[in-house]
């Protein structure tokens, strides 16, 4: 594992620590740091009660040590660089070198020690939203406890009471922290059995962000309240979200929080589910709706649960058109029905790039290569194995695979449909019955692609 | 029924087919189309299952043949005109001449077999949102399968697995085709007695969706993302949708999907309901909430269920008052408080018809005659029977009455109160107790009308 | 208590009334009316059935008359001041004096009668969200009844059926109308025990509601959709939000109703709660959520009930970041990582006061003393105990304390933590271990003030 460093290991990076006393820094647990936006394998406990690790896809979790019982962390709140998707990296404030920030994992009971070191040029302050703890460690910077100044390292430290999922994020000049990208999960697992939490195959867990960058740029707009252009899974945009690769037949949770500014209704294909539990806690079976879109409203948790039943790549995306869409201006005139071509034939003898978009519909995009800006990304974009994808923003795959290893969560590349199960132009005959073809190759296919040559595009991924 | 042309009639409308293949169109069922935005009646099914239709609103269910046992269905994505309301025409793109496209509506284990023709001057495809289905019948562009190129007809076809209330939609080029108006509803009914599918007296279900079009313009701006200003039941805006006549007494259910880009809260005046399905399948009893207004999240369908227990015209709406507004531009001043009188004395001079909208509020804009561009609708209109109702958009009423026969879905006219149960005028004297009046004529009062003359309304309406 | 007027009492403010006619007035009770934005303690009934007062905080009850047997109001639609915070009043529209209107208390099965006196320069109409009533008294303008013409009173009489939580607003020029503040909370006391409504120990009511007030003035702009600046609780910001102050144990409802234009999911720190009702009627307990965070949309009313179990200063705020500020610009640029210095030296030549804000965040803002123009709040304001809280809006704290006495709604003042409990400066070592401070005195602490001088700030209070 190249990409991050883990406490004791023999390649950890220390994070220089100009402004932070060296006599304080002396004791505090070295920092842990994300230099790329890999999903990093489950983080297994080797200390501190067991539990079943969650996934992050495009996210890691922290590792912690143990100090006289109490499970101690170290959150550097700083500005990050995030790489949205090949060819787009902005420029964010998170923790430990990413944005979102690392999750933590934690158990039922456990006590728990947080060091937060500030390296933003600017205060800040961490709210553990949905824990129950004494009052002062709420996080609140000004109401509950003084704003952690530049520079400093502050502690937080209570029991993590109730098991569910929760988030962390800043509580002082909160509208411009969030919208830099200040936040991050917070899993705390049952310990033991616990009637209303059952236990997964696989367990992932996604924030959910927006981020208003002009094209070209790479500082989102801190000002922006409802004008967003990139819509965010765990600070990703689509094509760059990798896949949700689980075996036939798994039962898996999908907890997702949402940090945005507005409403996310996530919708999955193929399957429905049930929210088991908000970060208030586990929902009463007899409470449970079958859903197959959630809508998760700002600053809520929900955790969806289903049985992974059917093969195929199946969409999971927010079922707003614009929040699968990459920045566009939304003030673009209509050109449907609108015929330029003698226009364009003129104004091509001036200008011989120029053309018009949109007068018979937009389709043409996910096609095309167009010229865009520096550090931009198409606003439709992705290929799947059957042409264009034209998506971006909120959405990506559950690709369920019958021969999927348990524990291997590795993309397992296009599914292979069975004979007659696509949809196929109509020529005057049925297609013949389904079958499934005899010993598909299970070979790794190629990966959904970028339209756009990737730039800023770190070479060690 | 002039409007509409079944299978096997007389009339039939065989759509002209020029980039269609002659030998493919030969054994393809007929595509069926509809003409104006009349709602129809229950299309009682005459072959496969039984089942209770439904009423779509201003809309129409559309007609299979029996090929071997399974359904057969012809969509044909096009452009179409829809009246949003008497007074203003759009041009958008749906399915079979309307939008929203017709209601599919197929029985629980069917075999259902869709053709899908397009006449769209871009690539389409179809996603049947909601279902269990072979991932290659999915219906996304690119992923599971390749798009519908223009001028040619695809097949999809699988069991209709689980009952419930779906939607059907583009999933390639989404953000502008679902902008344009392409979408419909699938309900599929249960197959003989379900424990939480009651049966209903009436079962209407509707479509929201909101478009952008420029005042005198027709064709919707597809790039926009907050800005509606247009808000619509099923394509149509107050006072263009018929009112949901039932029998007082009646078990109801209306079923809502949204496809807009925001939040509905669906509002009932008078009556308190649950929300019995989703999307998902049916909601336990032991889970459903009591509710007056039911928040419907994008991509969401939500069944409500109640008993119509109290005669009167009762408003069903979206509770946002700008979302029961027709269009209007959203950052005009406000004059509230500002005495213009003078000022408009003096321009009046020069020009005889300048008028200050507002000083007073906009109470007087229900009642005036302003002029507007061609081909637009004023922002507050219809009238009942106490005068100007100054709404528009996702707005109809509930009309329950005593003497409704079953199975007649006509407009009763306006409810005819009851002597002393009407708010009115104190006069210094109390009101008499309330007495029914004795033989209420149930004559066929004036529907809402339409404060500007109707152009563009086609004339066989 | 100085500022309200009671029926009967010696300091009755009946309004002078030259446009309602004056034989009328004679019989109607004289109207009410509130002067400031004081939360009133709990109106206590004195006549009709018992029951357990709520308190709305900067907020109060209506009294009434009994008529033989039926509880009489006299609501008085008008012009209003309304003091948002001290040092920015708004010109707005409500009812008896303040925006919004007085709550409306009754029991299960009272006959209630409510005159409505339109002294507004519009007509109107009062709908009663939520009611079963008979279709005449519904409310509707120009649908259920004529409009309430300015100068004018119309009677309103229905029985109040079930008991929960409800509003009242106009529905004639309803965006208008809603914009300006035209609101109220109804709530309908069961009638005896009820399985699904426990007693609470302090039950409070809040209205959700945005305007659109540019800086400096102070009538909001009435055709705004999206882009409001101001987001109250019973049209009040932080930090004009008095606290919620409950004793430690307590069993709490709070009952929130949404009249803006957007989704506002309420997040209260420390703390889960289930929503035990909504505008519909009780929640079964089999379908109760655990929640941190419940979204409420636009028309719908949620019943939060949880046990104050932990002592401290709780934040109760709406999740959206941004409504959490005052009024500010959202389309500022960012100016985050943009050295400036070099620029500003040159520009302070010339123009003295010049600085650039934002270039390392906004957190100084809370901190800064910025000329601002008259009538206009601070984008992020405050101040706790340990500085500046840099909130505004839709914000107030819940103040929970052992020693608060049960009926007492006063401020307690700051919260006095425990030794060892407040997250702090890491200096290196562990802090203690926590520690009550012995015989903490419970001494009124300094509420939270506003950075800048109080203007139009009544002498009074």
């Amino acid at each position: 594992m190249k990409r991050r460093t883990f406490f004791g290991g023999a390649a950890v990076t220390a994070m220089a620590a100009a402004s932070v006393s060296k006599v304080a820094m002396a004791a505090l647990p070295e920092p842990v740091t994300a230099e790329g936006p890999e999903t990093a394998p489950p983080l297994v406990p080797t200390s501190g009660r067991p539990y079943n690790p969650v996934v992050t896809p495009n996210g890691w979790s922290l590792p912690w040590r143990m100090n006289a019982g109490v499970k101690e962390f170290h959150l550097v709140a700083e500005p990050v660089e995030r790489e949205l998707a090949p060819g787009m990296t902005a420029r964010l404030w998170g923790y430990n070198g990413q944005s979102p920030g690392p999750t933590i994992e934690v158990v039922e009971g456990d006590r728990v020690r947080i060091f937060v070191t500030n390296r933003l040029p600017e205060h800040t302050s961490v709210h553990w939203h949905g824990q129950r703890l004494p009052n002062g460690m709420d996080g609140v910077g000004g109401i509950t406890q003084p704003h952690i100044p530049a520079g400093k390292t502050f502690v937080y430290e209570f029991e993590a009471k109730r098991p569910g999922t929760f988030m962390y994020h800043p509580h002082g000049d909160e509208m411009v922290q969030l919208a830099m990208g200040m936040m991050g999960l917070w899993i705390t697992h049952p310990k033991g059995a616990h009637p209303l939490i059952e236990r997964v195959d696989r367990d992932f867990c996604i924030l959910l962000a927006s981020y208003d960058i002009a094209p070209g740029a790479a500082t989102p707009q801190v000002n922006t309240m409802l004008d967003f252009n990139l819509w965010t899974f765990n600070t990703r945009v689509f094509p760059g979200i990798e896949s949700l690769n689980v075996r036939q037949g798994d039962k898996v949770r999908i907890r997702i929080g949402n940090l945005s500014m507005t409403n996310h209704p996530i919708h999955i294909h193929g399957h429905e589910y049930v929210v088991t539990g908000t970060d208030g806690g586990p929902v009463p079976k007899t409470g449970r709706w079958p859903e197959v879109t959630v809508d998760i409203g700002v600053g809520q948790m929900r955790q969806m649960e289903f049985v992974a039943e059917a093969e195929g790549d199946w969409p999971l995306h927010c079922h707003k058109s614009h929040h699968t869409m990459n920045a566009m201006g939304h003030d673009v005139p209509t050109m449907i029905g609108v015929d330029h071509r003698g226009l364009v034939k003129k104004l091509q003898k001036i200008v011989p790039d120029y053309m018009v978009m949109g007068e018979r519909g937009m389709a043409d995009m996910g096609e095309m290569e167009m010229p865009l800006p520096d550090n931009t990304l198409p606003m439709m974009t992705g290929r799947g194995p059957f042409g264009a994808a034209e998506m971006g923003g909120m959405f990506t795959l559950m690709k369920v695979r019958k021969d999927q290893k348990r524990g291997d969560y590795g993309d397992p590349g296009w599914f292979r449909h069975p004979q007659g199960t696509v949809a196929r132009e109509w020529t005057g005959e049925l297609p013949a019955p389904a079958r499934r073809p005899a010993a598909a190759p299970q070979k790794k296919s190629v990966p959904l692609d970028v339209r756009k040559p990737s730039r800023g595009h770190h070479g060690d991924h």
